[in-house]
């Protein structure tokens, strides 16, 4: 149990303690682990030698202390949990704690590459019924492999960063328009955060997957549905997707989520050998989707088709090395139930069906200043809950109309 | 004219002088100028104040001098040809000066976001009748964006790193299976090194281009065929790709590259205002393609339909920022004839029609074992030449058949 004012029972309580970075006091951005509503300084920890990570803990983004590896995110998390329960820590290390009201967040980690996943059956299937009416839901490879792409690791922003709506060609029935994007979207989705890096030429196993990954965060992966429409075929997207992806503010290490594995849907038909897992284990992890201040969706995790550890096995399988800071998203989460769908393009299906916010307001896409905010939770241990934190996003208007 | 034994007169003269990284003596790399075959030691350059750029000479990438802008590149650019042709400063330069063949080349720079274009309207061409035989070459939207995609930053190696076959799956009639790549392919490109970095938010018009891109170096994107086949729809190419993509070990500066710019082909239908780039400039870079010593292929870089401004100026349209040591390359450069062509794709159409080697041996495909080289050269100033290095791979076995 917890010394810290009010994190006893919250969902940020020594069962969660995710990592992130932060500025306070005009300084520049260093690492912290929240607990409850305030941040614990680990480079003032590491500092005062309560917590030991060769330095690795005094850095502005995590990258050096993913690259550690288990062993040692273990070590530094029990060494954590020690300072924050056990009395006798007490005097040293509640200097280091900082309401999180005072502090802005910032980008956790470096990203190296990051790769975009496609892994949901209910959100692949509803995409192919409106834009392919008539035809299979999925396309032919999608049950044999988890279908992914590279998407722009240079325009990952932390929750709280405005999006500017993006510009580019539209088709019209004479031919492509220049202009504001109409059909402004988001993705909510779950990324995983790559420790360990790898050699060109290795691969990592399904067995692997833990002594690579370190944790999880928030993805939303803004889309504009009008610029992909038109530019995605053969290729597909580039800048319906590359103006920003928003990612939580805090990393929740897979050790905070081992009360959240629960048996992923089956697989049919049987994949090859190297996506084999067993136990085939997916995250229950709860999403929430609030637009404009009112929940629009729900979209479960635990429906995902391909699971975290499948889609690292296939993104290395050709021998394609791992960065420390490497970032991969699930694709956007969709669940059965339409109000269990992680894009504005299926809740209002295509934009034929406008949703009606929470103020009374309709909506198909995204209008200049609306925001949209994502939330999870995940059962922890004893009946605990873990918050996933947020990442959350206003979106301003077009500056080049 | 300089006094560097043999460099006047040579491709890699002063009216040259590109940059590279490189190991020598068994230190950490440092950044060097080729001239002739010597390479001009820029740390120790800086260090002795011999040239002055911040400290961004004195680092193992170039990205720090990537950063500094157009007007401090031209200052560096000068001074260096001051170093190199005036005999009051050869005495103090002669010592930095080390023979090529005495070092190892590293990556020149740190690769931020690696994007690949698909600009030669001949190489789309070919591969829509060898894929989508019977049916338009060109999809609808070609002709009116500069198609693109973003691939694997983290994979990009340097010239002469060794190219382990990708497994993967391919589509068999029985359904997918896994093994060995069977349809190993190179590209022949070139890419566009990033400079001076942009805001979220910011685009790139087309005559800011040179405000912002430094150089040229070759590239080779490596391509398994079949497993691209089998995965790339809907959203583009993945593990097909994200293997391996080589750049050569020399950028060589736009400043170099005055002589070598030409108009590029017409476009028809006009594009759209972003696009709209009057002069509308290409370069004269010659390409080689090089297999198992005897060249097969002579792609000419003057042919792109989308010229680089254009693809910079799409790039950034949505506001997606630049960071230092972004690159984007070309996509395949193809000319009209059979043997202009920069895939083996193309040159065996589709592996239907093999390609006889210099040893008489048969090709469709790589084979383990084989090298693919891939040159250029560029016009330059007073009927010199430019030489762009080479870019050059040898195929090692699978590693996990």
């Amino acid at each position: 149990m917890t010394w810290v004012d009010g994190a006893a029972g919250s969902p940020y309580g020594v069962q969660n303690l995710p990592y992130g970075a932060f500025r306070h006091d005009g300084r520049e951005p260093r690492l912290g682990v929240r607990v409850g509503d305030f941040v614990l300084d680990l480079d003032g920890a590491e500092a005062a030698e309560l917590v030991l990570a060769g330095g690795a803990l005094r850095r502005p983004v995590l990258n050096d202390f993913l690259a550690l590896g288990r062993p040692q995110w273990t070590a530094v998390r029990r060494r954590i949990i020690e300072l924050l329960t056990l009395p006798e820590h007490r005097a040293a290390v509640e200097p280091l704690l900082i309401p999180l009201a005072e502090v802005e967040l910032t980008l956790p980690f470096a990203v190296g590459d990051y790769v975009d996943f496609y892994s949901s059956e209910h959100h692949a299937s509803n995409v192919g019924q409106i834009f392919r009416p008539g035809q299979p839901m999925l396309l032919p490879n999608w049950r044999h492999l988890p279908i992914g792409y590279h998407g722009r690791a240079g325009t990952v922003v932390v929750s709280g960063t405005p999006v500017v709506r993006p510009c580019g060609q539209r088709p019209t029935s004479d031919g492509p328009v220049y202009g504001p994007s109409a059909r402004l979207d988001i993705e909510a989705e779950v990324g995983f955060v790559v420790g360990v890096p790898t050699e060109l030429g290795d691969r990592v196993p399904i067995e692997k997957f833990a002594d690579h990954v370190f944790g999880v965060v928030l993805v939303n992966d803004w889309s504009a549905r009008d610029i992909q429409a038109w530019e995605y075929q053969p290729l597909g997207p580039f800048l319906g997707k590359s103006f920003a992806t928003s990612v939580s503010a805090w990393v929740v290490p897979l050790d905070a989520l081992a009360h959240a594995r629960v048996s992923a849907p089956p697989q049919d038909p049987p994949v090859l050998d190297y996506l084999r897992d067993e136990p085939h284990h997916g995250l229950d992890l709860r999403l929430e989707v609030e637009w404009n201040g009112g929940v629009v969706s729900r979209p479960p995790f635990s429906t995902m088709y391909w699971t975290p550890a499948q889609q690292l096995a296939h993104l290395t399988v050709n021998g394609a090395s791992l960065r420390s800071g490497d970032l991969f998203a699930s694709g956007t989460v969709s669940g059965p139930e339409r109000d269990q769908t992680g894009s504005f393009l299926e809740l209002s299906w295509g934009g034929r069906e406008p949703v009606t916010l929470a103020d009374g307001s309709a909506r198909t896409f995204l209008e200049d200043g609306d925001t949209v905010t994502i939330r999870a939770t995940a059962p922890g241990p004893d009946g605990t809950t873990i918050g996933l934190g947020e990442v959350t996003g206003t979106i301003l208007p077009a500056r080049h109309g």
